[in-house]
């Protein structure tokens, strides 16, 4: 044991002085989760779980994707479910575009939103998207300014930026870069992805200081994945640097089906148990997300990794 | 969403500023973990953990307890157990020690350290070992010194700290107070636990910067369960209060083994992924941690809650 400050020194500032008093979640597991997902969930099912979220308050979801149902058949349904589920007033539905043909895609199903997607990495983004990260910004080039033409919002993604599979660490400058390129073309929000759930505290207070520097706080999300079990600390440290938006899967629906409890998206209901208790506001109703968290597991017929639908929240009052 | 104040004036502050460059892990596997288990695990199997864990560089291990074998058959096999395995050099094995008789069958076993416990609320206390908060307090300060007499440290526990299943909230000032009263008996460190899981991280920062007020920095430990996933964040503001000493059990032994996937104690292994993520030195190695994850999992025979003995560790040099 090195030879440490005593208790009264390590002088207790203000951990939570600049966390915010309100977040926005953004939920993915419509999307991120189900295309994961060996099975193909029937159309019904999707909305009814589309259905439950709204319910309980989510006001950002991100529903399908129209991504070629050649490589996701999971999400072959895209336009049924969009043109199906209209959001009510102050939600909003997205769904991934990686091309102008998802463009003109999400376009005939009057979605209000799309999203781009890139990685940080070079080798990640050439295996999951068969492009050079330059081509694949000049795609993007191509479909976003006339996606906000069009009307829609437009918000881009950033995988691998705590790590990737493929190259191991991922320079934060690099993604930062990125970001911006994006923004620059008009997204509205960039999401930074914890693709492989390797991120730690220290690493994510970089890549967060990073980010302020370089753009305003509600420019970027963090999308953790709760792979090695930090994501909710690393959002805590998110929190304290100000950020305000972050990414969430109820069930942590994301994980590999073929590892059981395997842990793929940080859970939606873990993460307002954290946020609820820390008087921090979400605008959701925990019992109504715990409730769509079994909608999710219905749907999909196994146990998913989400901690607090198990678990169920914990009155602050006694009863 | 309230006007907050922009990225430039969240001022980065170093939150790792007062965070130890080391911590002590202690762990609670053998004891916590299995005494939890429907199935009696046998004495030869309970020895492969240990050994497993030691090989790992675990230094400080609760091997067993020496409550009544007829409340708690799981770990009948104390004294066996404590007398076959002895600790290295540098290794400390502890039990747990409820009352006069557990402590004579202890000292003739020849284990260096004893660990105390009881809640820091009434009910739970009455309701886990049958006696009102005050007679045990007078129980223990006619074993404790006894102990330290005969040469063992004695750590001791305050459990439901963060909340009760019975009474809802606790008071952190109770809860300290019952702490002191354990370190005046003799105590060289107290744990205090979140036994339901429960805890988020404004509520943390309160009872460890009251421990700060009323003790020294070693003479408390965070003994964090995991049920809504919070546990690692909880452990990350106790981190940056300059906390160095916390609890965990391998693979999260000690969910319930009724409720598939439920999460008792933080997993040692998605901690020390964090802390050495973090640069915190911990003196485990995590490849042989996660081991020690599997020996458990093959002694119970079912896939324990951790994460990182599933996920493996993340090799930030590319390989």
């Amino acid at each position: 044991m090195t030879d440490r400050p005593s208790s009264s020194s390590a002088a207790p500032h203000d951990l939570f002085a600049h966390a915010p008093d309100r977040v926005s979640l953004y939920e993915v597991s419509p999307r991120d989760g189900l295309q994961n997902e060996a099975v193909v969930v029937p159309l019904e099912a999707k909305k009814q779980l589309v259905a439950a979220l709204v319910a309980s308050g989510v006001k950002r979801l991100e529903i399908t994707s129209f991504v070629s149902p050649k490589w996701v058949p999971q999400l072959a349904d895209a336009e049924d479910l969009a043109r199906e589920m209209r959001p009510p007033e102050g939600v909003t539905f997205s769904a991934l575009c990686p091309n102008a043909k998802g463009l003109e895609r999400a376009l005939a199903t009057g979605l209000g939103e799309i999203a781009v997607f890139m990685s940080a990495s070079e080798t990640h983004n050439q295996k999951n998207i068969n492009k050079s990260i330059d081509r694949t910004l000049g795609v993007f080039s191509e479909i976003v300014p006339p996606a906000i033409e069009a009307g829609l919002r437009v918000r881009g993604y950033v995988s691998t930026v705590w790590g990737c599979p493929y190259e191991g660490p991922v320079s934060a400058e690099r993604s930062v870069e990125i970001t911006k390129k994006l923004l620059e073309l008009g997204c509205y929000q960039v999401s930074l992805g914890d693709t492989i759930g390797v991120g730690t505290p220290k690493q994510t207070r970089d890549i967060v200081l990073r980010c302020l520097d370089a753009m305003r706080v509600d420019q970027f999300a963090l999308h953790l994945h709760d792979t090695r079990g930090t994501a909710l600390a690393n959002i805590l440290v998110g929190l304290e640097l100000g950020v305000r938006d972050f990414d969430a899967s109820v069930g942590g629906l994301g994980g590999c089906p073929y590892a059981p409890g395997a842990a793929g998206n940080v859970a939606t209901e873990d993460l307002v148990y954290m946020l609820h208790g820390m008087g921090i506001e979400t605008g959701i109703d925990l019992d109504k997300l715990i409730e769509a968290g079994n909608v999710a597991e219905r749907v999909l017929g196994r146990p998913l990794p989400g901690k607090v639908h198990k678990a169920g929240a914990f009155r602050r009052r006694p009863s």
